[in-house]
């Protein structure tokens, strides 16, 4: 941490400072020119709340040098991380292929996709049964109902089955029953519910807020691994900007970076990000050129009648056509599934 | 709504699209031109998913016309709604005047800044004891015995008191505690816990989310509603943008505009939005002037050593100043307090 | 300037940057701990580009400590600068009020107009002759012959006028017959137009790009300042977020910001932040609570038939009514008019 | 064009809102229903100004159907726009592939840049002879001396060159020197610069502006056109976000969105994007996944030493190993080179 003071500060503001810093523990180190005076505090500053020495007269500004995230930092753990969901590997080399409906609707909806995206290639299933909707008048999904039909799904198929937890009131179920837990953008700060994740055993797929930077994301999912439960996977699922055309606008560039910052894998959802389907075929081949570890797709068997995001879902037969051309850019760049 | 087709679509495209929507329940009104085709649909469509249009090849566009909220909107109470937090009048020509620390930090701390915010002319109390941080390492808050300790402050100066509410697990000590129960920013979309504050009978703080819409906010006050409590006093805390000078950007458009578009009050907390003391006087006299119906303010009584947003922080004789040109500007704007 | 290195650097990495930072004249500063290791800059870092640094393999970040500007920075000019504006003073005290339609569309509405806002207390005109429109096919602006429009203006009322320069081919023209020469949001980075602005004797003002930050705004007065016209008069008129429902946000917390890092006046555009007209009435209010050292609204006395920008126009009968209450809130902040 | 009245409007408030749209030559089309009073308004409305109709107070939003632009639109040109650059063929199946230094430095640089950039299979040469930088104390480029620079290299090649203009005072020497001019994303609302590239025989490349939506990117487009020159290739360069980790936000949805809306050739710039030389080589590869028209690479010898940017230049080695991946995703989506 480096607290700048105003330039030639006078000896007393230097010392009330560097009082301020020594009181919680770190050492200081002072330098001066004629255009700043700064302290460089020394020690572990990742617990200290640097905005607090803001509040003295003579500080100009207060800069972190060191991430304030530990587990979820490559600097801790040089290697990737993969994530076992069920016996699906992801992370490094292994590219994560969930496919499935926006919401659970019934048995036979569940069942034709499932098969289908399998068919094609998918490594897990996902679906809604609990849905966060901006409208309380708008379908909320089918609940715990859902989730058994995902079960029978997976009993059907052998696919992990990935859904969204919502409350901390159905954090046993979802443990029993669910073999990736989602938290969606709009959980990612529900600090109460990350802090509970580190009773389960299932990894966690933690989605990026809508205005979340890359630090704010990693530092949710520090909250999870310091809880006790170090399995998350990132994905990015757009973010909110002043482009309206498209839902959201899709930050690709959060691949390497996260890559560089974090030895999570991260996975990327084109199907929220966008919200047309027709962005989702180039977005997709996009993610895997720039070496996500997965993609998460909404298919659905009858778009026009689906009761949630029916316009960004592709058919099965599109989303047939998309992962062969994924498994030829994957294989041009060192991904397998 | 209204669906836009391609201009000069052919007839069974645009019965085909008819078609979709009088399975929906709803009229359909053609208007055909050189430039435009479009579909106006008549009936109650606040329950109707519009993007699922937009699956049809011939669509271009779907366009909403109502609102989507009812319980919150202006059009279906047209009279501003007075709530009443244990006998303060908020909304109308009354200023809600909340003051606090940002952190319940002690006894001592709390009734400190109580007596004197109080002395200086504030009706409600405001101090965190569940503290939602970017960080799992920040300081959490003291939990329930902040609570108590918040209690104990109301007992000693009648103020009643505000605090944010993390989790449905504290909902009936909040109820039967807090007076004026507070949903922050990162929660304003976590619709399970909106759904349950219907259970509760007192009021509620909704802090808009740093990436809400106008609509997505008073949708999430709808929820509220919807679920049985129509006592909703909406926060603007400042929204993220690409300024980081500033820790959010402050938008007192709000003020006008929810007030157009609602009957339910605004007030507005200079404190969180810029994070810097010396913005809280000038963005708090700006917000009177521009009509808001209070204020939230934090006030510490020792900020350099506050254990959270100590920099955000008045004083209490800079809060006594500050109310006193409040009043004065409270008086040409025709508020009370 | 501090270059941050990873921790634990081996001294030839060391050595090696501030082998960098030496060759460019600057003095280094080294502070190293178990978790940083960082190189103190000292010298004048303003002309230097600190990007550079990241190139060594070494370097985890720079970050700078000076302000980049100097003429515009407060620090370089500790009181206010008071502008003058053909014999009205804008800045300290002084409350700037410019007012008049946003295009000039004939003598007869030009007049009636000015003599309408300078009876209400306005004591500048404002009105566009060359129109910055998104369409090539809008209204574009009568030119040359809208200029002669308002000095006809200006001879009947004594106001000093205010119009927008979009191109250098009419710096001479504006330069003999503009009181204040606007520069508008899209051209705020137009650096090549800003190089020329030192030839002319008339004082700027800048408005502040839709996504500029407070220094880069500053930065662009700085060019206008390096190049020899020193009278710069800012102007925030909203800034583009996700937040679609009014035209832009305005922002204004520049107003302390501003105030606080330079010495320029800074005024405030409440008719383009917004879009709507009612929105004006409350933003101008606030504006002026919050210590801008002006307003500049659109006033037009047909906003139906305007032919630009109607709809965020107020009527002179509402302007004259909103000055009296500006005048109110005026006195309570110190400012006159 | 749809007008939205208030509910129940009265029939006086309907007739006075329609005879405003006839008064514009457009006929009226009214649908009347309990939530919704909407006139559709049908005839050219491409050059209303649609913002009017909003200052009558029965009317409560006023929607546009048809896009705004037509020479730049996909409707009016359904195949794609194939741009000849000096013999170049951007457009289609065929990748531009633009390399070469930030700024000319010198004739040694440009041209073992341009060679290496050649033998790795570039086929244009960028370089800056005017700079925009924020800074008036930065390095603003050689200008003229630049520019012949650049011809030197293009007579050592034969690649024909790509650099920017800022003003207009240098049209004719950029005309006569100059294969394919570019505007900048700071210029790409100087409207005034736009219209007079209508007289260049030159295809002019268009970088969006950094808050610039897709349709105010195709309106400056539009702009270009209209004053003669259809030879216009967009270049998106990332768009301004919260997130300040990269320089910006590379928006490769882009892609997909402007060819399904022109017809228009898109190319991307992964380097002013992300600000960082590792997010080039993932960004470029999933830009062609995606279905770009091409790159625009920065490529330096020496980014230790560059007077600009150096931190996002690759070397020509990096460059050589990221087309020999590139040429392989190419081959997959069908592009090439």
């Amino acid at each position: 941490m480096i607290i700048v003071l105003k330039p030639l500060s006078p000896k007393e503001d230097i010392e009330r400072v560097e009082n301020m810093v020594k009181a919680r523990g770190l050492d200081t180190h002072v330098i001066e020119g004629a255009e700043m005076t700064i302290i460089g505090c020394i020690g572990d500053t990742s617990r200290i709340d640097s905005k607090l020495f803001e509040v003295d007269p003579a500080v100009t500004k207060v800069m972190h040098v060191q991430e304030p995230y530990k587990l979820a930092s490559r600097a801790f753990h040089p290697d990737d991380s993969i994530i076992d969901v069920s016996g699906v590997k992801v992370g490094g080399d292994n590219l994560a292929l969930i496919a499935g409906p926006c919401s659970v609707e019934s048995v036979d909806q569940v069942l034709e996709i499932a098969k289908a995206a399998k068919a094609s290639g998918a490594n897990m299933l996902r679906g809604g049964a609990f849905k966060p909707r901006t409208s309380p008048y708008s379908f909320q999904g089918l609940g715990l109902e859902g989730l058994d039909i995902l079960c029978e799904a997976k009993a059907a198929t052998g696919l992990p089955i990935v859904t969204e937890l919502m409350s901390a009131e159905y954090l046993d179920v979802f443990n029993e029953k669910v073999d990736l837990i989602q938290i969606g953008a709009r959980n990612m700060q529900n600090f109460d519910l990350l802090k509970q994740l580190g009773q389960v055993d299932r990894p966690i797929l933690l989605k990026r807020g809508l205005n979340a930077t890359y630090e704010e994301w990693l530092m949710s999912a520090e909250y999870i691994m310091a809880s006790g439960n170090e399995n998350v996977i990132l994905c990015e699922r757009g973010v909110r900007t002043f482009e309206s055309y498209t839902r959201n606008t899709l930050d690709l560039q959060s691949i390497p970076v996260i890559q560089k910052l974090s030895h999570l894998p991260i996975i990327i959802d084109p199907s929220h990000a966008g919200g047309k389907w027709w962005l989702v075929e180039p977005m997709a081949k996009a993610a895997v050129a720039a070496g996500a570890n997965g993609l998460m797709i909404e298919v659905h068997n009858n778009p026009e009648m689906a009761l949630c995001d029916g316009s960004q879902s592709l058919k099965p037969a599109k989303y047939d056509a998309l992962l062969k051309q994924v498994a030829e850019i994957a294989k041009v760049v060192g991904k397998t599934f």
